[in-house]
């Protein structure tokens, strides 16, 4: 059972953060673990993505933008850089972690080269490789490859982005000539936002209603011809640009329309569904759901690697900001001789150091994540089980991690004020083009609601079995244990047992396992208590049970978001594990610490109204954490560092010493200004100066009247 | 003394939310009382800024939409639509509420346009009228009114922009030549991010240290020119350009440095600061610190209009995704026939509908700013305490609107998913554009800060004249009042009233009273706990003091957070009262209660933590935002309408009914089909149709054998 976690008032400041100034960070041992398993592989993309013929070049038109994005993409190809996930037949590695790893860097150099490389690599032909079989790869993967066959996904329609299985284009199969039409039934099913589909795709892997026999097989993907060789469209094809987008404009984003457009019987891409000249449809799995959800699951890399890119993207902006802020003075609050340093405010501490705790945080998640996707992708853990988890962890991970981004770029933008709106500083750049890794390859909101589902059927799993009395008891004693917590028996139990160890109490949470079971019991108790109020569903109208449901989304993908903060706590524990040099662990410790406690921060009053910790507790949180920035603080250049990213991946104006040199030179002026006796005084001394005259003339007088 | 808000464990959900489904919104009335004091202001601006002369083109080059401002800003002056501020001498209106009213609607057309237009005549007019005097405004004024003369406000520098007392850029007096000398000591005092600095100035009011007597009298603002004719700079000026920015790149963002640049001693822009022949100082402000802030203040309408500007695009943002939301439809979950409108879910309400009601908090209160800066600038109510309550309530509102425009924008981006990310749809751009609001004229932190030091003077005010001792007791019984509020005593024993009248606590949090008090309570502890913390202060070193104050810097800037808070909430429920239809009152109540109860959402660990509210009580606050959501969500487009933005204005494709149209044709499509009977069957009950054909032949079999 859940401890609730009480205390005295007030936590002495000067015991519950052990005194070891002596703590340094091994930045080079840090920074490997961080580099993770595909190490190699990231070292070789770091290298390639540091080359200025891949940067983005700010201010470009976004036609000038594209043609440079689609240069670069065969600049890839030359060098060798694309190939990982393919097959070893067709010249690729078959090493699916390493190139999910290795393609991430890419945002490094242009989040527009790396989505638009994903489009063509990740997408398109991630597509033929898997739900296609022999012949397509045959016939495609190679021209896919090297680029002479530049693609689409075409998934997404105007009418249905989140809601792809309701897509409308329609693929109907004619046994006349063994063809399937491919049609638009109507404008709400115009293919939208498909990157390559403005210009340069010359086919596309077409979603559509596969429809044979008057039945309708559902959502499946066929290989269609787009443009002739000059680009123009084939027969039967139309579409227009999407225009300027809020960034990744390197991208040709396009929608595309079918009308009556045949393509042979076997550009069907067939792994998972066929048709035979017949018209009878096969698969191999009898499910049509589980199909549909098979299907798409061969394209959860995209997921992973938004989440890695995300990642990068928060890394690069700490780096560049924090630098900063160890160079940049503003006021000076404490002397009249030098200003503070940005770093050394607190606010300013707040607004980055818990940012560094979460990114840290995310990028160990993220590198479980790989390594379970390599392990589903390679063949080595690859039950349903498996392939389910590795989609929950996806769509839990991806959502916190790119909204970290965007949160992380924007508060280094302003934590640098007018320098950081400047292009040439990044923060900006970076965050137009990473907007939309929150809403595509699976919004947040409706990803995080796949997490909640999964946690309730996971859930009702415990229960399997058993009878509904049983839940319906179990739901009853789940609400007693809340009216316990609330009702403050328990706290008072608490207090006096806490007070028996006056130490225990005061460090209780920084302790690992008090944060744990924190985190735990939040997920816990929220999912319990939503099953409890979901399970009124059961026997009612599909209308009933949907506003049901409705009523508790705001809670659904709350508990899923707790529930992906404690599984990013879990990953950050097990890697710092890792760390063998005792300094370096014990400033990640308190960086995990830092994560822990602003997560339980922010969710404090459910921890309080649910009598999880006591009001005196919760109430030197904020203190604590205020403490624990501090001891954080004189790390802060180093724990970036670890990230690894040179100046040719940061390449942020502000980060490469530049103020440093104007402060410095500002200082030196001063001191040969005051040196050589032409320095003004200022008014408000010399006000202060004619004051003590004007006293002692007065004092004068007075002794001279007497 | 404060109530704590307390009561039963259920409030049953069909008794608190008055049941009123006949209200409606009178938009013609909420519109009109939106428009505010300066309605007739607001019409012309608007029928000006609906132009599409004026609209902002998306995907120019920078050098372009530079040159597009530079010719609108032209135009502006021939639309005779840029004089109201200045004095009537000189053609204006000497209108100081209404030209900021019709200032800041420039940002619907473009916020380029608007902060260009801000600089020539917001700034470095304003500085020329208010720190200029008669001789200034007559050789400068009307070519600053009609552009003869674009310039510049040159004022922050690379190495200070928060502080900005201590630039570093002097003007030191030659007597020999009755001239200053300007002068750029090294890199960091060049000036920085100035608008028309990098190309359009022609002359700049120039912030420097007076040096006179070899005495620094402090900031002063001078008028210098700095290009000729043909655009070349004036000897000894030079500079350089910012390059682009995360937006607004329709201004020539520059730098500027002088090298011994001399101007007239008469360039010295002298009202509050002169310098006689002989090189003497004179002032009319004996203090340099007042003399300082009251110079800044007269550019107090810069901030005030980034609050009004803020406000239109939270406005702009919320018509367009709230007007799409009721059209575009995802997921059939409560019917087979149709899908939701996102408007219906419960999430996509607690995206929009909290952040509506912010909005309208922020118009009511940027509407009472409005009144007081025209109080001050009129004259009507110009004393030292009207000019500080007017710079403090601008240092209030101005970081929240900015903000809230911000994070509005991009959840109005995210909520419409991909549409949001093309910039068609305006999201991206605006977002984009108005990032920088929120760290120029005054760094919102840094103005979080002074509202904060302001309190704490307030506060210690109440206190003049009362010994130390009486001080501290205060302190002491203020932690004694918190210690019994934690203790739980108070609660206790107001559970114990409350259930005197249950309809009476079930009502509570709806009820005005109760949420200023609770609103107004957080702030008055907040304030008394730091300035007892704070107290330690007196007698300690400048470095202790310091360190003191940095301790709780970040619990300063979230005490005015919340003091801003307040004052909006009372701005919105002043508002709601001018509204004679009750129908409208009631709905804007509902809204009113909306943003208070999310108020009290957010900083509920605060009301918990000490005792203001019971965990019961909490515990019911979730379920009662979402009922009042359900409630609000009929009125929404109302709402929006009544901001009176029409398709002009809001320049969204998705607003424009497109949606709408789709979907029509989708669902006319599927009858028809339907109706000639050539629609496929679904998989899934061919399936389910062999499985009972299965059953039934099985059945059959059975029954045979029988």
């Amino acid at each position: 059972m859940t401890q609730t976690i009480s205390g005295p008032q007030q936590i002495p400041a000067t015991v519950d953060i052990r005194d070891d100034e002596q703590a340094t960070v091994d930045t080079a041992e840090l920074g490997q673990l961080l580099l993770g398993r595909w190490a190699h592989v990231r070292r070789v993309a770091r290298e390639l993505v540091g080359r200025p013929e891949l940067h983005k070049i700010e201010g470009l038109t976004h036609h000038d933008h594209r043609r440079r994005c689609l240069d670069q993409l065969h600049y890839l190809v030359e060098q060798k850089a694309v190939h990982r996930a393919f097959p070893t037949a067709f010249g690729g590695d078959g090493d699916h972690g390493g190139n999910v790893a290795g393609f991430e860097e890419l945002v490094v150099a242009d989040p527009s080269l790396q989505i638009k490389a994903g489009v063509q690599w990740g997408l398109f032909g991630s597509a033929v490789m898997h739900l296609g079989t022999e012949k397509h790869h045959e016939a495609w993967l190679p021209g896919i490859m090297n680029m002479e066959i530049p693609g689409c996904f075409a998934m997404t329609e105007t009418g249905h982005g989140s809601d792809v299985a309701s897509i409308a284009t329609t693929a109907t199969f004619d046994p006349a000539t063994d063809e399937f039409v491919i049609h638009t039934p109507f404008r709400a099913a115009w293919k939208d936002y498909i990157g390559n589909g403005a210009i340069d795709g010359r086919a596309a892997v077409v979603f559509a209603q596969l429809i044979t026999n008057g039945v309708n097989h559902g959502v499946h993907g066929l290989y269609v011809e787009l443009r002739n060789e000059d680009g123009t469209f084939k027969p039967g094809v139309g579409g227009e640009d999407d225009g300027i987008k809020g960034g990744l404009n390197g991208i040709d984003n396009g929608r595309l329309h079918f009308t009556d457009v045949r393509v042979p019987r076997t550009n069907l891409l067939n792994r998972y569904g066929d048709v035979a000249p017949d018209g009878s449809y096969s698969s191999p799995i009898a499910s049509p759901g589980r199909r549909f959800f098979t299907m798409l699951g061969t394209l959860v890399q995209g997921r992973v690697s938004l989440d890695g890119a995300a990642v990068a993207a928060s890394k690069l902006a700490l780096t560049a900001a924090i630098t900063y802020s160890t160079q940049r003075r503003q006021f000076n609050a404490s002397s009249d001789l030098r200003e503070e340093v940005l770093m050394d405010y607190q606010r300013h501490q707040r607004r980055l150091l818990p940012r560094l705790a979460a990114t840290y945080a995310a990028a160990f998640a993220h590198e479980e994540l790989l390594e379970k996707l390599d392990d589903v992708f390679s063949g080595d853990h690859d039950t349903d089980e498996d392939r389910q988890d590795l989609e929950t962890l996806a769509a839990a991970f991806k959502p916190l991690s790119t909204w970290l981004a965007l949160d992380t770029l924007q508060e280094c933008r302003e934590a640098t004020g007018g320098q950081g709106f400047l292009i040439e500083n990044r923060f900006a750049s970076l965050r137009a083009d990473l907007d939309v890794y929150v809403t595509f390859e699976g919004d947040n909101n409706v990803l995080l609601q796949l997490v909640a589902k999964r946690l309730l059927t996971d859930y009702a799993k415990e229960f399997k079995g058993v009878d509904f009395g049983v839940l319906a008891r179990y739901a009853v004693s789940q609400a007693a244990g809340r009216t316990l917590h609330r009702s403050g028996l328990r706290r008072v139990a608490q207090t006096v047992a806490d007070s028996g160890s006056g130490k225990k109490s005061a460090i209780a949470l920084r302790d690992e396992d008090t944060q744990h079971e924190l985190l735990t019991d939040r997920v816990q108790s929220r999912v319990a208590e939503l099953a409890a109020e979901l399970r009124g569903a059961k026997g009612k109208s599909q209308e009933e049970s949907a506003a049901l449901f409705n009523e508790h989304q705001n809670e659904l993908i709350e508990v899923a978001h707790a529930h992906a903060e404690l599984l990013q706590w879990e990953a950050f524990t097990r890697g710092l594990q890792q760390i063998k040099d005792p300094g370096t662990r014990e400033i990640l410790t308190r960086l995990r610490d830092l994560f822990g406690l602003c997560l339980i921060e922010k969710d404090l009053a459910w921890f309080l109204m649910n009598g999880r910790l006591s009001s005196q507790r919760a109430r030197t949180l904020d203190g604590y954490i205020n403490r624990l920035l501090a001891k954080i603080r004189p790390h802060a250049l180093d724990l970036v560092e670890a990230f690894g990213y040179g100046p040719e991946h940061v390449r942020s104006a502000i980060a490469g010493g530049a103020e440093q040199q104007r402060q410095e030179e500002a200082v030196e002026y001063a001191r040969r200004h005051r040196a050589s006796g032409d320095a003004p005084i200022d008014e408000k001394t010399l006000l202060a100066r004619s004051a003590t005259e004007r006293k002692a003339r007065k004092a004068g007088r007075a002794r001279a009247k007497r």
